[in-house]
This record gives structure tokens, C-alpha cells and sequence, in this order.
């Protein structure tokens, strides 16, 4: 992206909550908070200020199978902002004196789940969907985040700051040969790997769950088994996503919202893992009309294998193509998803490659898809003052 | 943009909350929504269609002063799609039979406020800071809501959606001078004024206010006076705004987090209206340790009139020329940006303008500025299980 003066990088690391160790829930991201708390030669203040100096906007955070540190800057400064970030990788202080200040951050992030009703639906979706440790909180839990000690917190970042299945990508404006320099220079003799991360494995059969809490509204999200991005069947999925919950001529939107005004957002969309991929989708209603929202949801969702129409694939199609050119226009989107995709799939897609196999997909190759491969094994989850039913054939 | 493949677009139009007619507050929000519902030849379902046919991914929103409408998508498309918002700005149909349904998602929408303590700390807050027109919640009020029917909606539409002190922005890949044609072609002809919206009228002492609700967190907010946009002295208020709550070496992120971990987002900033600016500031915490915050927040936007040090200005500056790089990156932010200026102060700030105006501040002239204008008259709102006490220097 020659014409670009800024640039972005994502540096990601494969120490997620799925590998937080037994009994210490919330380690990622103690972890995550405690790295920049010093580092190198500097310490908390020195490393902050040096960070603010180059103008970094940080980004990043902890999931279910990564952390990501992430940045975008000026791009002459991406050698020196790079350099920083080897050391929050690699040389982290760690320092003792400051473990119950992050810790308390952490306990806060819990504690205001129950204020952000929306948060925690999918934070409890998860562990109805994931029986295992890819069902664990990413903000972990609050008795078992009480029990990390300092030994624990260097011992986890020492096994898990490693840069086996690691990734480091950057877009913007530099030269690629030049950012193989640089981090060869920073990177090049960091050798290890951290524990492999387990396959996920989820519920395989219908389920309803309801959580009450007294809030004013019904949350309502589903999960449901979907692709990994390698699939040979990726984009049909893709694309019949789209369908459902692209732009405003989308089913979800078309049906939930403007027809019946039984929600303010609702979406369906893609949740990939590797090794797995499953479908999000969610809606927020009035308790009174929450019958109503779960069944139109969970028909629509339905309803997908009968087929679309190629009205409904042409639009799909567009919207995708757009949001892929607007993707590779920005700095930080395109240094997340070549991010993404290395972790996932061992390799960057191009928007070349990505345009190639959504033009390749015709009317009849989704429809025949579609049909063989109906939405099945709903995950329901309701939060709210009241449960609903759910029809038997889900 | 010459480089770019996508365009961005902004179009505002001053019917914001505070113009909503007495008694129909939310008014510009049903608006809002119903424009959406066919347009010129189409009707909703035709519309939706044609919008999603371009790939336009939509923004916008209503705010106190005005509504946009905004959108991204590829440059080749961006005529079409102009062609689209001029009907739904000029010509939309208001269909009556789509009225209850929108007006349902409006209700959901403020219902939707008790479950997000943040959103409605704020909304509240509106109401505290600004007693009159300008403290309207720009979702509405249900009963109020409830009152409005076709014929004001369509009275309401005919009176504010008027091209007098409207803006239309364009940012991407396409010539400056295709984008005058379009537009003369599509809005040359469109004449009249909306009602004018009022001075903004601000509480001129300090103030505390406590809502009492059974949250897991205390929620703080606090507003108190700044400058316009337009004031000679903007640039200096705006480098100590950075100071106080810029990057990770901010006072408010290491005095109210890092150091503390007494919340896990905190923050200061610009809020600009026409003839009149303020800060924002705001800080989520657990109940038992939100006196501790409240005192150290107001404690640290008191201070700032004690002066910056060399250093801290050096990283405000370096992070505000970065952020307003990437914003010159990004079509939609310069986009949106040009159509704030030019609702503001008549005319778009240039990148080199504003960067001139940074450079131009000495360590000496932000902290006179800064000594003579101590930030004083503080609105403070609470939200959460109990109040707090401030102490009497507000």
C-alpha cells in the first residue's frame, strides 16, 4: 500500500483462554494487561511514554485461542514501534508491585458483565456451546483470577509468549522487504513453542438454555455448526450469510426488523475457529414479543436451505466484493485478517483469491448446498425476565 | 483520493432532537427510519433492494443537531447511490402502514437504555447539562413517541428536511469536479429552510446529580465548559484534552487506571455544537471504590490548569497529527469530518490547516492558556447502587 503514510501491525500470539492453565481462568488476559507494565529496559512509565511518543493506537486483546497486540501509526515509525512491542513480547518486567492493580482491571471487566446484558449472553453462550476450555470466558473468573500469584504469571507468560504458531503481519505504507528486515532483526532468533492448543469440541445436539436476569429486554442468540475457512464449501456458507444478514434487503433484516419491528439489531454471522466453524446470531426484543422473535429467527434460519433467489445471491455477492475493497483500503482491517488467516489457515488469502471463489459461485451450485446442508443443532440461549419456547425440530 | 477504490459519502440535514416539535420528541428519529421505507419510485422492499444491488454500507444517525445519512462503497457506484438518498431525503413515500412498525424499534430502543447503564448515563446526563431543547434524548421519549402520527410525521418531514444549512460530503475515488455535477444534478434544485435550531443553552454552576440503580458498577460522568471549534483558542483546549486523555501515558488512563486499576475505561473529550463546546468525561467502577474515583478523576481535570510538562505536550501533539493522518486515510472519517466542519464552522478544516495549528502551540502558550481557563463548573451524574459526595471546589 505505497500510497499509504500510516501503517498497521498485528502481532499475534497463540495464548488464549482455551489455553489459560487449570484453574487459573483469566491468565490470557492478566497476561495481556500485565506485558505492558514495562518491558525491556523501561518500565511502566518509560514504556508508555515511549508507545505515546511514536503515536501508536494500540489494539488487540485476548480470545478464545489468541492474544493479539495490535497498532497503527505513522509508518515511518514502524521499526521503532515494532521494537517496543518485541520487548512487551519477549522481555516483559512483570513487575510484582503491579499484579493487583492489573487484577483488579480484570475483576472490574467481570463485574460490569452483568451491566451489559448483550456481553454477557455471549459470554455464557460460549459455555453452553463448548463444553471444554473453548467455552472458558476470555475475561476469565473471579475466584480463580484471585488465585494467581507473580510465580504464576511468569510461569504462564514463559510457557504460553511463544512464537510457535505466532504470527506477525503489517500493512500499510513500507516497503514488504523492508518489514522482513525488521522483524528478522527483532524476531528472527526468538525460538519455542507454547502448549498446543486442544481441538474445540461442541455440544452436537439441540439445546435451550435461559438465563434469568431481570432486564428489560429479551436477549436472544444462537449457535449453530457451520465451515472452517479451508472448507471447499467456505463461500457458499459465506454467502448465504449474506443472504440472511448482509445489508438492509437481508432475510434477518427484512423480517426481525423493518417488517415486524420486533428488534433494533439483529445479525447472523460467521464465527471461525481452527478446526471449527459455527454460526453467531442475535437479537434483542421486548420480553412480551421474545415468542415471536425466536420463532421468525429460527425460521428464517431455517429456511435458508430451501433455497434464495438469484436476486438474493447477486446482492450477497456485491456486498461482500464492497466490504472486500474498503477492507483493503484500511491499514488495521487488512493486518487483522492476513492475521486471521495465518493462524487459520497457514496463509494470507489475497482479495484476488477471495473474488475469484465468490464469482465462481453460481445460483445452483449454492442452492444445491444449501439444500444438502439445512441449519441444524440450534444452541438457544435466552437472558431476560422470562423463558420461551423452543419448537421441537430445531 | 485519486488512489482509492471506494467513495464515502455524508449527508446532514439539521433535524436533530432538538428541533423535534414540542411535544414529539424523537420525532427525527421516526423520520430517520421512515425515509428508509421507499422512496421516489420504489417502495421499502424495491428501496432496501436497490441499496444492498450497490453495496452500500450504511451509517449515520440522528444526533442533537442533526441527522446524517452516510455510506461507503465502490467510487464507480457512487452517482447511483447519490441518486438514492436524493429521493430519500426529497421524496420518500412515509408509508402509514410502516409507522407502527417503525415506531416499535424506536420504543425497543429506548427500552433497550435500562439494560446499557453507559448509553443511559449519558442520555441523562444530556438532560442535567442542558435544561432546554438541546437536553432531549435524541431516541425520544415513549409517551411523547407514542403521540406522533402520519400527518406529523409527514408535516415534520416536509418542515425539517429542507436543504438550508445541510452539508453533502464526498471522499474517495472520484474527481472533485464529477461530484459538483452530481450533486448540482441531484440537489440543484432543492430549495427552503428547516426551522432554526436554538442557541444551546448549557447550566452555568456546578451541579451533582445521583440515579439511583441496581447496577454491578457506578457509573461517573461528568461535562463542564469548553470552546467552539471556532475559537482561536480551540487547538490549545484540544492538545490539553490529549494530555489528560490521549494515549496509554495519559494522566487519566495512569492515575485512574494503571496505577489504580479503579476502572477499566476512562476518558475526556470534545463535544462540539454550534456556538458552544464542552468536555465529556466518563469512568465506570465498582461501587465500593467510586468516591476514590470520582476524587481522583476530578482531581486530575482540575490540575491540567497547573500546566503540562514539554513532554507530555510532545506526545499530545504526536498522537493527534498521527490520528488526524489516519483519518486522511479513511474515506468515511473525512468524509463525516468535512461534513462536522462544515455544519460547524462553514467551512472543511484542511489536514495542513489543522496540522499548522498544532505545530504553532508553544509549551508557553498552552500552559497561559491553560492557567487563566481552569476547567470549572462541573456537571457530575452517578448511576449506580449509591451516590457519592463531591467535595466543595467543583
Amino acid at each position: 500500500m505505497p500510497h499509504l503514510r500510516s501503517a498497521a501491525f498485528t502481532l499475534l500470539l497463540p495464548a488464549g483462554s482455551a489455553t489459560d492453565p487449570d484453574g487459573q481462568s483469566g491468565a490470557a488476559q492478566l497476561v495481556n494487561g500485565m506485558v505492558y507494565r514495562g518491558a525491556g529496559e523501561r518500565d511502566a512509565r518509560a514504556l508508555s511514554n515511549a508507545l505515546d511518543d511514536l503515536g501508536v493506537q494500540r489494539g488487540g486483546g485476548v480470545g478464545v485461542e489468541y492474544t493479539t497486540h495490535s497498532g497503527a501509526l505513522l509508518a515511518d515509525d514502524l521499526e521503532a514501534a515494532l521494537a517496543l512491542y518485541a520487548d512487551i513480547a519477549r522481555r516483559p518486567l512483570l513487575p510484582e508491585a503491579e499484579l493487583d492493580a492489573e487484577r483488579a482491571l480484570a475483576l472490574q471487566a467481570i463485574q460490569s458483565l452483568n451491566d451489559n446484558p448483550t456481553q454477557r449472553l455471549f459470554v455464557e453462550l460460549a459455555k453452553v456451546y463448548f463444553p471444554g476450555p473453548f467455552g472458558r470466558s476470555t475475561l476469565g473468573e473471579v475466584d480463580e483470577l484471585q488465585r494467581i500469584d507473580h510465580a504464576a504469571l511468569q510461569a504462564d507468560h514463559a510457557a504460553r509468549y511463544q512464537p510457535g504458531g505466532g504470527v506477525l503481519t503489517v500493512a500499510g505504507g513500507v516497503e514488504p522487504e523492508r518489514v522482513r528486515e525488521i522483524a528478522e532483526r527483532l524476531f528472527g532468533d526468538w525460538q519455542g513453542s507454547p502448549p498446543p492448543t486442544p481441538q474445540p469440541q461442541a455440544r452436537t445436539e439441540p439445546h435451550y438454555q435461559h438465563l434469568q436476569q431481570a432486564t428489560n429486554q429479551t436477549q436472544i442468540a444462537v449457535a449453530y455448526p457451520s465451515l472452517t475457512l479451508d472448507d471447499p464449501d467456505y463461500y457458499h456458507e459465506r454467502l448465504a450469510l449474506n443472504v440472511l444478514s448482509g445489508g438492509m434487503a437481508s432475510r434477518l433484516f427484512t423480517e426481525v426488523r423493518t417488517k415486524r419491528g420486533l428488534v433494533y439489531s439483529v445479525f447472523a454471522g460467521p464465527r471461525l475457529y481452527k478446526g471449527l466453524g459455527l454460526v453467531l446470531s442475535y437479537a434483542g426484543t421486548q420480553p412480551e414479543r421474545a415468542q415471536e422473535c425466536i420463532d421468525v429467527l429460527l425460521g428464517e434460519l431455517r429456511r435458508v436451505s430451501e433455497g434464495v433467489t438469484e436476486d438474493e445471491l447477486a446482492r450477497a455477492r456485491t456486498g461482500l466484493l464492497a466490504a472486500l475493497v474498503m477492507q483493503g483500503e484500511s491499514t488495521g482491517a487488512r493486518a487483522s485478517a492476513m492475521a486471521s488467516d495465518l493462524f487459520l489457515i497457514g496463509r494470507p488469502r489475497s482479495l484476488d483469491e477471495i473474488r475469484g471463489a465468490v464469482d465462481a459461485i453460481t445460483l445452483d451450485s449454492l442452492n444445491r448446498y444449501l439444500r444438502q446442508h439445512p441449519a441444524h443443532d440450534f444452541a438457544v440461549l435466552t437472558l431476560g425476565p422470562a423463558p420461551v419456547e423452543i419448537t421441537s425440530n430445531v
